[in-house]
């Protein structure tokens, strides 16, 4: 006869996320894990982005900062539920802090949850959020190398965002050189081209993250 | 009588630290941990300060990252001895791998040793190198706010550099209210704007790291 084993092979926010991943499937609530250094322009996509949005699919954010409220009172203007998690100095999310965030939302009425992760591009991609997907952005002022120094991050990126392409013919990046880098590690996808503040050039973006909410949303869409 | 008692106050980290910093006084050489987000310019400005005190000071760099060795070998072309720390993943520079490659170089002969953290603005903060300075940059693109949302490294911050100051009249960056920011965590402190490619902006950090390197210098002073 076989004796089941249970043995304790994930981690506790491992197991935590599992249970989340169940819980927003329940809900019909597409996840999105937004992942940058500080900076990249996180809180400019997700303004943009709810404004595009609004009227047609109901959206809430988490904010994640080592302190402050900042990020969380420029998404409120927009009218969004929005809760702040304040680390206090620790450098990523984990999924217990979500769990205790999403208690705020009223789960089953939201089409999407984003998740703004502490500005960083090396702890949070070993925590799993319970996220469906993984936002990956970079700005063009932080140079063309980011992919080579931080591979683990761009490996795990459902989308990458190249962002603020409006500076590009003021600061020293190498598209080609970066192209070459996205591909050696993530060849399935290479990076978008937006700035965040300019709707009109997010539209890519926009039909990635519509595609996303309308394949997983509760049916019936509302 | 009283009985000496030796309490475990201290982490590991901050013993190797202690032991470092003494070998470092010892040499008579001054060492600077430079803390920023990825992209903020940290590499560029070692490479534009190797270049304005050749032939005054001897500096050697440790480069710390990810993985890659694209830091160390933009450093290795200016003829400056360099070590590269990969932290396999790992989102800040410990004492101990410090230890390790210290072992690299003839500190004796060593005026400076410039330390490149790894680009992030929460966790190094908790980890003293054994350093004397610490080396603060933020990026203009990077936005006014992080004062407020990184209080501990800016409190922490022996001089704060604004980089990417060419990029002022580009981004929406609110210098009074970042100023108003750096007051409120390190009033001794206010902000010293740079452009890291352009030395001729670099002259105030250059005055403040020559008074610190010559301050301490092993006498005779080369």
């Amino acid at each position: 006869m076989e004796i089941p084993v249970v043995q304790k092979v994930l981690k506790l926010n491992d197991d935590i996320a599992l249970l989340l991943r169940e819980r927003f499937e329940q809900a019909g609530v597409v996840v999105f894990n937004f992942i940058s250094a500080p900076g990249s322009g996180k809180t400019s996509l997700l303004e943009t982005t709810i404004r595009h949005f609004r009227g047609r699919f109901a959206i809430a954010v988490i904010e994640g900062d080592p302190d402050s409220t900042l990020d969380a009172q420029r998404i409120a203007r927009h009218g969004c539920p929005v809760v702040q998690i304040q680390t206090s100095g620790g450098c990523h999310l984990e999924a217990n802090l979500v769990q205790r965030a999403i208690a705020q939302f009223d789960l089953d009425s939201l089409d999407a949850l984003f998740i703004e992760n502490v500005g960083n591009m090396v702890c949070p991609v070993e925590f799993d959020l319970g996220e469906h997907h993984r936002v990956v952005l970079v700005s063009t002022p932080e140079g063309s190398d980011k992919p080579a120094k931080y591979p683990k991050l761009f490996r795990t990126a459902g989308i990458i965002l190249l962002n603020k392409c409006d500076l590009l013919p003021y600061v020293p990046f190498d598209r080609a050189q970066f192209d070459t880098y996205v591909q050696s590690v993530n060849p399935e996808h290479p990076a978008v081209s937006i700035t965040a503040t300019r709707p009109e050039t997010c539209t890519a973006w926009f039909a990635w993250a519509e595609a996303k909410i309308t394949g997983r949303m509760a049916v019936p869409a509302r």
